[in-house]
């Protein structure tokens, strides 16, 4: 098993942190604009599309504003069964996000790509934090030729 | 053992992006201005610094244009004796790089914050690659309260 982690700490209230990690309204604000379904509450699903496919996201842990847990549930077969984990916690002026997706069954090259992709993610989610305006999918920065 | 993976596509040629990872010149122009040493030949050391302290890497092996290995002989206690290992491919109009720094002793809160570090340096490669102008220390993208 191999995880992915990341580290980013945004200049806004924690409060408002967590929000954009469990509304519809915050998740299109910086991962991807297509984005449906709720994500407050436990069981809740959450649907992620991008151009070429996308997820499905149970959540399966909530602790306001302090976690964030999801299980992917339908998506790239290398997706299916990992489990995204948000740990916040305040830090002087910065919010600072944890982040780990977590139970890939290998370090596939997919993975790498992943991986570059959810700290381009990341700092748009600082920016949706600090600014108000992220850039969210499509309007995220391509990394490679996978996008 | 815990491996951070990234993984880039650079519309610049093979034998370019080998350059930026392998002379002191390229690696100022991605990584940090502060950049000493060499770095293409087995056993040269590179020594990277930044405002608040650096890295020293030995270089322990090389495959002109498609690999580079390097042992981290000095910095933070996290990182020494993990391994940086460089992929280059071709792939289209890409050069595919592939970046494994491995072997962790373990997930600690700070190897979240390199794993985001490295993909921005990882962008900045990516623009010099392409563009010839990076964004190496200390014009670097900030990310949390540890810079």
């Amino acid at each position: 098993m191999a995880d992915i982690l990341h580290r980013v700490g945004i200049k806004s209230p924690i409060n408002e942190v967590y929000k954009a990690l469990t509304t519809r309204e915050g998740l299109a604000g910086w991962w991807t604009s297509n984005t449906q379904g709720e994500g407050n509450k436990t069981g809740d699903v959450l649907q992620f599309r991008f151009g070429a496919g996308g997820f499905d996201m149970k959540v399966i842990g909530l602790q306001p504003p302090a976690q964030v847990l999801w299980e992917v549930i339908e998506g790239p077969e290398e997706w299916i069964g990992t489990k995204v984990s948000w740990e916040l916690k305040q830090e002087g002026d910065y919010t600072i996000v944890l982040l780990k997706h977590q139970d890939w069954r290998e370090p596939v090259e997919f993975m790498h790509h992943c991986s570059t992709k959810w700290a381009i993610f990341l700092i748009s989610l600082k920016s949706f934090g600090e600014t108000g305006k992220g850039a969210p999918d499509p309007n995220d920065v391509k990394i490679d030729n996978w996008n």
